[in-house]
């Protein structure tokens, strides 16, 4: 462990409270003074939107959602607030509501307040991301961390299990990745490692029964923490190839992650002993990489970059795409040889032993 | 574990590395667009005052120094700071030096870049403090949290081992008492547990080899993290104790804590069975009380508040002040005789078993 590193930690106030987040949000926005808010939800959320809406100053509501932010939804959310003076904008729903919250925010200042429904985890950062045709631009601000974040396990309850696995394998992977990402740091490892303490049995909890919500508990928790650690640390070698494979390709997000994961693990274990051992110690196994391989089949997350719809002739490509955004201080050196031999076995869905 | 909380986390930058205090802190200043520094130091940390003097924007240097920051001081400091138009403060020593700068940022409003000497913790949090008479005065205000923490190894070189070793079970107290403090939640029980993780093997190799620079990082690294759990859960049973018999029988402060923490964990353990797992576990002790006991006395600090100075006459008045300071959260309710209990048992400096 180094002890040489310099740590940001982002300031925000966390309200965890199963069946309380209309609550907890009334209260936060209160706190903030806001009298003119605008909120932002996806399908899912209107229920709290609505309950929101009641005890609240709402004085404008979005719920057109589109993946990955295009510039001209948020263009148009940027107008629709400042025509309306919005003083605080309230966000229901996954990362793409999150993040056109985001856009907002980075325009008028306005301060959010995040109400996650999945483990997505861009309510713990102060990144923001825009698209433009297929091209995405992404940014660092520190407008655009949500003030408050307010989670409740039983909104994720109308996730489908499938979906709740991906974004929970999702979550594992942002700890993961941190380990060995560029500025890992004993603060951001000690904080992941609490996140998949949780996460693991949280994520077994809620595939045994998708009721649980103990499991779903422990689970959002932990993705709370993730994010946060992956937020320190940035984004490591796994990261950047699952963005590749996602911008290029089109890729489902977080089921690219889950079949990703462990072989960029196998691939840096070697190199990254301490990382390998906390990962096999939560888990129980010898191995760290066949162990959240082993995780990924339980849960029932897809085994392939093939099942998910990458063309085996597209591997090379993606492999030459994914080396310059390679981070140096990756702990094993990175060929394009290496990176194709990583996605093509995750393209078969090789098992690790 | 309860998942039902509200989580305040701290936005600050930790620059760790040693011998790098000079250029982090110049860094630091830099990156801060600092052009009238106020430097506030004690006497051990007047080279380090010098070599940031030598090579930053300094206007005026404050090394007048006194405990507890009286009030007159704090005026004082703050004059000076108004009147030279000071943009940032950089503290240089132990809990009395980032004291008085918290008092001038306090009125001015200047961002401090601390650089803590001891293991005190209180460049971690947003709680300034002053005293009149023998009136201590706290408070919570943002404006008080340093924005960028340097921490150096080396500097604690010059700090007595006798000095360093109080200074660290103070902030194994920081940890132990976040625990069943009033916010505790498992966030900050997990940095404080982490913090504990290093504190134990850090203050042991310390006692053996007051030059093992490895050991000062590692407690340098765990007292920072217990004071981050500390300064989100809040003051629990063990604190209030001790600034009770601080603030009326003027007992040293570091000291008071070393001696009373045993007892008072001997007292909630039973009712706090997760938190004693914890020490146990780290410890590798049956017995949490009696290992925090024996960690006392085998880094050599005092055995009983006899030693240090109270009257056994105290004692019962001495309980009586405490009990309305108890928090009400408290894992073990707590009376006027368990307080005595506890406090008479630290008193004599009874053995735990």
């Amino acid at each position: 462990m180094s002890f040489t590193f310099d740590h940001v930690t982002l300031g925000q106030r966390v309200l965890f409270g199963t069946g309380a987040a209309a609550d907890n949000a009334v209260a936060a926005v209160e706190e903030l003074g806001a009298r003119r808010i605008l909120l932002v939800h996806d399908a899912f959320a209107v229920a709290l939107a609505d309950a929101i809406a009641e005890r609240a100053p709402v004085v404008r509501r979005i719920d057109e959602i589109v993946q990955h932010v295009p510039v001209e939804n948020a263009e148009r959310a940027t107008a629709v607030a400042a025509a309306a003076d919005v003083d605080a904008i309230v966000a229901i729903g996954g990362g793409s509501v999150t993040g056109l919250a985001k856009a907002v925010a980075l325009r008028t200042g306005a301060p959010i307040v995040a109400i996650p429904t999945t483990f997505a985890g861009s309510e713990a950062t102060d990144v923001w991301g825009m698209t433009k045709g297929q091209r995405k631009t992404t940014g660092v601000d520190p407008r655009v961390l949500p003030k408050v974040v307010v989670y409740d396990a039983a909104l994720s309850a109308g996730l489908p299990t499938t979906l709740a696995v991906a974004s929970g394998l999702n979550a594992v992977a942002h700890a993961v990745d941190g380990f060995w990402a560029p500025r890992a740091d004993p603060i951001n490892r000690a904080l992941g490692t609490e996140g998949l303490r949780a996460l693991f049995p949280g994520l077994r909890g809620l595939i045994a029964d998708p009721g649980d919500l103990d499991a779903r508990e422990q689970t959002l928790y932990g993705a709370y923490l993730a994010a946060v650690a992956f937020a320190s640390a940035g984004s490591g070698l796994h990261h950047k190839i699952c963005h590749t494979l996602g911008g290029a390709y089109n890729l489902p997000h977080a089921e690219t992650h889950a079949i990703v994961l462990p072989y960029v693990t196998a691939f840096n274990a070697p190199f990254a002993p301490d990382a390998a051992e906390r990962i096999q110690e939560l888990l129980g196994v010898p191995n760290a990489a066949a162990g959240l391989d082993a995780l990924r089949a339980e849960l029932g997350a897809p085994a392939s970059l093939a099942a998910i719809g990458l063309k085996e002739s597209d591997i090379r490509r993606a492999a030459e795409l994914a080396l310059p955004a390679v981070p140096p201080s990756n702990p094993r050196p990175v060929t394009v040889s290496d990176l194709e031999g990583i996605m093509r076995a995750a393209w078969v869905g090789e098992q690790i032993v």
